[in-house]
Parts: C-alpha cells; structure tokens; sequence
C-alpha cells in the first residue's frame, strides 16, 4: 500500500527561514494576482492539512498553500489538484497524458469502453503524478511493473521555471537510446527536482478473463513459499497479496467479510479464457503441495470488487484494531529468496517487541508492510515502533533488498537510504540535486 | 540491429590535446607498472581498432591501449574484455552479476543447464556492459523489454575513481523506492558518466514451449499492419521481425536460404504448449486477413537457429549486395501507429534517392534500421546518404517518435538529439554531465 502524499505540501519549514516572515502582504498579493484570492490560503487548518499525510510523520505543513490551474501559474507551495486534464489519448499506441489532478481511479473510469486501463494501482486513490513521484507501485506491478515501467514521457516545471520534457515534447516511442534517460531520473524523485506537471503514461489492454482467488495456509512459511514458486515457475500471475492471520482477522471485521484467520493470499489471474484456466491449475497445484486450502473463488466484477476493496482497506482495517490510535507502515522489499526468512523474523519480532502489527505485502515483488498501530501520547510505545522499523530496515538491508518498496525515502528514511547505498551513491545523488536545484527550492530537506 | 562498441575506445583526440604529446614514456612506464607491459600499447594497429566499430563512422584512434584486469587499475584507456567474471548467480532471484568482458552469449552458455537466460539480444555477440551502456535491446524486446527493464544494479568508476553501486552494493530487490534511480541514469550514458565494471542482470526463465515461423506479404503495409495487430491484441509475442523484400533478398543469397522476396516477417511466441498454440493460432489469423501467407515453420532449435542466424547476419547479408562497400546503419522508432506511414515513406525516399538500403526492424517496439550499403569514396553518393538518413531521423521526430531506438546517439546524432528533446532537456543533461565529470573526463564530445 502506497499513501497518497498531497502535492500541495512545500516543507518551508525546513528551509532557513526562521518563521513566517518572508510571507508579506505584498508576497501574498502578488500570488493572489497571479492565481486569484480564493486560490491562495494562510489559514492555519488548511497549511496543516497540506503537511501531512495519511501517515502518522510529524506534519510539515506549508506557510502558504496556493492551487494554480495551469503551468504558467508559478509560486511557493503548489497543490496541483486543479489541474485535471486527460489528453493525448493514443488507443492505437496504448498510451494517454495526464495532469497532476488526475487521480489512478479517474484515468481508469476515462478509459472506461476503450478496451484499455491503467493497472499500477497502490490502493489509495492517489494522483498519477504524485505516482510518479513517489515510483509508486502496488497489487499489479508483479505483472505489470511499477511506476518507473510504465512512463513514457514527464512535463516537468524546474527550478528555475523552465519548463523541460524529458523524452520531447509529444513524443512516445516504446523505447529510446536517445541521451540520458531523464523520465527514470524523475521517477521516484519525490519533488526535490522539480514540479511534475504532466506525465504520459503507458496503458495496457483489459485482459479477456480475469479469475480472482483467495486461499489460506496453515503458516506464513507455507504461504511465502508459495509465493515464490509460482513466481519461479514464471506465471504471469497479476497479483499475488499476502495477509497475515492478524491481518485477516481485521479485513474480516472491517469489511464483514468471514475469511478463516490464517496466513492468506489474494490471487488475480489475468489472460485469454485458457491461459488463465492454465495459471489457476498450475497455482493451485503449487498451492496444495505446500498444505494451502482450496481456492474460495471470486470470478464476477462484484466479488472480485470486494474482495480487493477489503484489501485496499487494510490500512483502515489495521486502525479499527485499536481505534483512536495512528498507523506507522514500514516498507521493505527483498529478493525473493530472502523474503520467507525475513517475514519469519519480522513476525518474531512484532512478537518479542509486544506491537500490534498486521503484516500486508505485494509478495511476488518481495515488497511487504508491517502496519504497526501505536499510541501516539505514549512515548515508550513509540520508541519501540521506532526501533523495530530501524531493525526491520537494516533486517532488509541485510538481506540484499531495499528499506523501500514503493513509498519513499521523504524525511524518516534518510538515514537507512545512506546505509542502503553508500556514501559515493548519496554524494552522486547530492551532485544531482545541486546542478538541477542548487537553491535547494524543490521540496528541501527531503530525500537527501 | 545493435552494433557493439568496442569498450576501449577512449576518444582522446576530442580533447584539447593536439597530437601526442602528452603521452611520454614516464607515463606509458607508468601504465605498465599498474597493468604490465604487455597490457599497454601505443601500436598504430592497435590504436585504429579501438578507435572504430562495426559502423562506417570515422575512426577515433587513442593515443594508447591499455588492458586492466581489475577494477582498482585506473588509467586513460579502456579495453574491459579481460574483466570477465560471472558472479553471485541466484537462480532463486533470477538474477546474475556480470564483468564488462562477458557477452550476452557467454552469459546463456553459462547459464545452460539452470533453465535460465538473458533474453537481451541485439544480434552481433556484444559485452552486455556495452549493452548498459548503449541501452541496447533487440530482437526480444518486444517481450522482454530492453536493458532499461533488466538491470537491477551497476557499479561504475565514477570520473574521480570513486566506485559507485547505483542500487547499493549486493542488493537486487525486484524494485525500490529509495532515492534518485541511479541505474537508470548509467543504462545509456554512453560511457559519458564513469566506466560500467559490473551490472547485475534480470534473468527470466527459459520458455517451455518456443515456435518460430516465417510469413510473406503482398506488400511493406500488410505487413506492418499485421504487427500493429498483433501488438494492439496482446499477443506476447517474443519476436516480430519485419524484412523487406531487399534484405529477404539478400538474406537468401548471404544465408543460403530460399524465401520469398516479399515482405516478410520473422515470428518467434514463447510459453507453455497451449498458450504458445493459442499465441499462433491468434496471429495467424491476423496474418491471413491481411493477405500474409501460410506460416513456414521453424519448431526444431537446428532450424530456430538458422532462422535466427540469418536474421542476425542481415547486416553482413546487406553488406554483400554491394561487395567492398560499406554499411551505414540508421535507427529510427516511432510510436506504432505511425510506423506504416513512417516505413512507407522511407521506402520512397530511397527510390528516389537511388540509394541500396535494406530495411529490417523489431518492428513489434516501432523500431526499424536501413542499411544503407554505399561507397565512402563516392562523395557524391555519402552527401545523398547523409542527407537521407537527416531525413529519415526529422520524419521519425515528426511522427513523435525518436532518432535512435537502440543504437544511441554517440557522435553522429547529436544534432537530432538536440531536436528531439529540446534546449531543455539537452541543458539539463549537460547540468548533470558537468555535475558528475567536471572534468570532461570520460568519452568527451560524445552525447552531448
């Protein structure tokens, strides 16, 4: 599960500006003549609001929060949501262009009737672009990829107001040698580089049958394993979600769902009628020899809504466990082979650190969350959440993979992303960073 | 078609250096105390080998050849084919660590036996380090992707000789969010940026089931059509190789074979028995109903292997229709629905330009070569083919597509590079260029 950052959110205050007094009537005039009054605001509810997100960081918010409507709007601190146009839709090409307002779910209901979608989906509604900036991913990117797979071309505002497309300007070949790859280089740049004002995306035809299934096992060993051969078998399986019991148990009660409360996995096959009757024997086959239960199918639309949308609502599940309290989701993602012992140990550790922690993973990428639901006033509480999110890092570190999957390094992760690539990759990233940004204006004090 | 670049090649006449001065015999004494003397040469010979490759493209002689036979050896000159490890093969990750002087092909011997390969295959037998570095791809792309999707990690010689591991050092999760994506900066510098000693490389597992076959059309847009098809149904076909009815032509002569002279395309589907079967029966009817004939089969390896053996040596083939003349190779994609009118018009422009130019494509990504055969003593004749290939390069840009598919954009393309991404984006290439070799150390006066 990726969480959707808001746009809007220019952390001003880790600039060097002490307090609010850069923010002048005349500063904020000027934007007001720029964008219009009711597109600029200073009200305290709303820059708080633009300083968070649905994770429980500490919030950042803004000194100012302005919506433009259109590139040419510069300013400070920028919620993009206002500008929501789908455009260049190529169906012969498979690809389509969107702008920052344009959230995953409202791209798919455009494609509606066109035969194609666009499957990179991290469960929150989230803005394309902030997917791009983020290099989200989600339930399909073990068929599909994530993010950095599936553009083709960004509109991107830099700091100094020019305004750049990293592949040229309207243009969308399948592949390129042209130059550096600048589109991956702002993938997953999380808005330290510049403002992603357009991004143009490649689609991919809605398969003729699509089979959803769940099955439970009689332990998490026995489920990863699974995971693992099916994905060495080299099915093209489209999702394959583990659940621990713990989390299982709460999707139930949250969705009204009665699901037995065992380590489970949520699977969607996509295909022709007959490759995707292929796959399902082939995975259930893998399934029984590793003691898992019989598929409980999901074949209509409806079934197989609920069934997803009872995992999209396990970050919400995960609070209903001890309402009133806040969610910390970790983020690792490991090489396959690592993934059961490193699952194992995490489990271990949820037990001997007393944390209340479902644990929810895109396993066929080795990528899996831990949601730790904490007390926030409790200080003790919060530096056990703490120390075992350290550990969990490093446990993932240890074992070949990366402290984030798909969520970010943003502030909390700065320290393991030194540890995950060395000092000479950081310096590399910084030498990056000061030749685009050298005021340090885009998003400062993140990433790096 | 992807011609290998020989890694050795560092062009020092592009600096400021006006002859050879520079390399006195205190310095060549010392090459030869870090690497040895018969590892360091200044021979004429030598010199011109490593100043040309495949293409007809001016030789760029060094001044001096030096071997290392490990990364800690540092110097002015490259040749890496003695660095020539396989290491941390992980069967379970589908994945494997490569030197520089190991090639695509050594790689799949290596790999025999484990029901593993790298599908990666731009023809000639290249170093797939020089394949990160020129963001080859192939024939298999169409499936597999290029090497954009299938680098997991590089470690480079950054331009003051510190090492740099893009993703880490020994880390290959399936995918990651942490920081700015350094490998996929490397994949397609061109060696501009530091010199590639090690890529960690996707593996995939060997199909159960693989078919090839042949099919002739009536003409240059049935064909085409026939693949736009294809690629627009879904179909996961492995290769999609467009001939025209020249370069079948010359394919028959060069490889001994007999196929019609017509347009032709060179099929190959991957999967398990039946889907493989579904795969064939879905495009043969695609084929039919644009006038294609029967498929003429290639199920056994023997005569998979001439298929593609002859297919591979279509520039060698191209070259034979003109004896002692030379190939000059051009590389355009476009987006797929333009690739008909694209290809139609290339064909008439060389009628007109009364140029021999074959035509052959992985026409599945929109990507297509014309080898143009000509004599380099003509003036008259290179003016006309320059001339066409600018063209040819502007039409592939008008059609929203790129210069260079897979070949890169070394010397010869800078001009096209600049129209096709624009003073922007060219800038903010250099930004990084000079944020990253200062010094203008590493292949100057090439991309940029």
């Amino acid at each position: 599960m990726a969480l959707r950052r808001p746009l809007g959110c220019a952390v001003r205050r880790f600039s060097a500006v002490p307090g609010k007094e850069w923010l002048t009537e005349d500063f904020l005039s000027s934007l007001r003549a720029v964008v219009g009054s009711p597109n600029v605001s200073t009200a305290t509810v709303v820059c708080e609001q633009h300083g968070r997100d649905e994770s429980m960081h500490r919030s950042c918010p803004p000194d100012a929060v302005v919506w433009p409507q259109s590139m040419e709007q510069g300013g400070v601190c920028f919620n993009l949501t206002k500008m929501d146009q789908i455009s260049e839709l190529n169906p012969e090409d498979f690809t389509v262009a969107v702008e920052p307002g344009v959230t995953h779910k409202a791209l798919n209901r455009f494609l509606r009737g066109s035969g194609l979608w666009f499957p990179v989906d991290p469960g929150a509604d989230a803005s394309l672009c902030g997917m791009v900036a983020t290099a989200a991913s989600g339930t399909n990117a073990v068929r599909y990829g994530t993010m950095r797979q599936n553009v083709l071309n960004l509109q991107v505002v830099l700091p100094d107001g020019r305004v750049l497309h990293t592949a040229g300007q309207s243009r969308w070949p399948r592949k390129s040698a042209a130059g550096y790859h600048l589109t991956g280089l702002f993938v997953g740049s999380e808005g330290t580089l510049g403002l992603i004002t357009q991004a143009t995306l490649r689609l991919h035809g809605i398969p003729e049958a699509t089979v959803a299934a769940v099955c439970a096992f009689p332990n998490v060993q026995a489920a990863v394993d699974s995971t693992v051969q099916v994905l060495q078998a080299g099915l093209p399986i489209a999702r394959i979600e583990f659940l621990d019991e713990v989390m299982v148990g709460a999707c139930n009660r949250y969705s009204g769902l009665s699901y037995a409360e065992l380590p489970t996995l949520f699977l969607e096959f996509h295909g022709s009628q007959q490759s995707v009757e292929e796959q399902v024997r082939a995975t259930e086959e893998i399934v029984r020899s590793n003691g898992g239960s019989d598929f409980a199918w999901a074949r209509e639309p409806e079934a197989r809504g609920q069934l997803w949308t009872a995992r999209h609502n396990a970050w919400y599940a995960a609070l209903a466990l001890r309402p009133g309290k806040k969610g910390y989701s970790t983020d690792v993602c490991v090489p396959l082979s690592r993934l059961p012992e490193v699952l194992l140990e995490t489990k271990e550790d949820l037990l001997d650190s007393k944390l209340t922690g479902p644990l929810v993973g895109h396993v066929g990428d080795g990528n899996f969350h831990c949601l730790l639901i904490l007390d926030p006033e409790d200080v003790e509480e919060k530096k056990r959440v703490a120390e075992f999110a350290k550990r969990l890092g490093r446990r993932a570190l240890a074992a070949g993979g990366t402290c984030t999957g798909e969520h970010g390094i943003g502030l909390g992760k700065r320290q393991l992303l030194r540890e995950e690539v060395g000092e000479v990759a950081l310096s590399t990233m910084r030498q990056i960073k000061m030749a685009l940004d050298p005021k340090n204006l885009m998003n400062p004090g993140k990433v790096l």
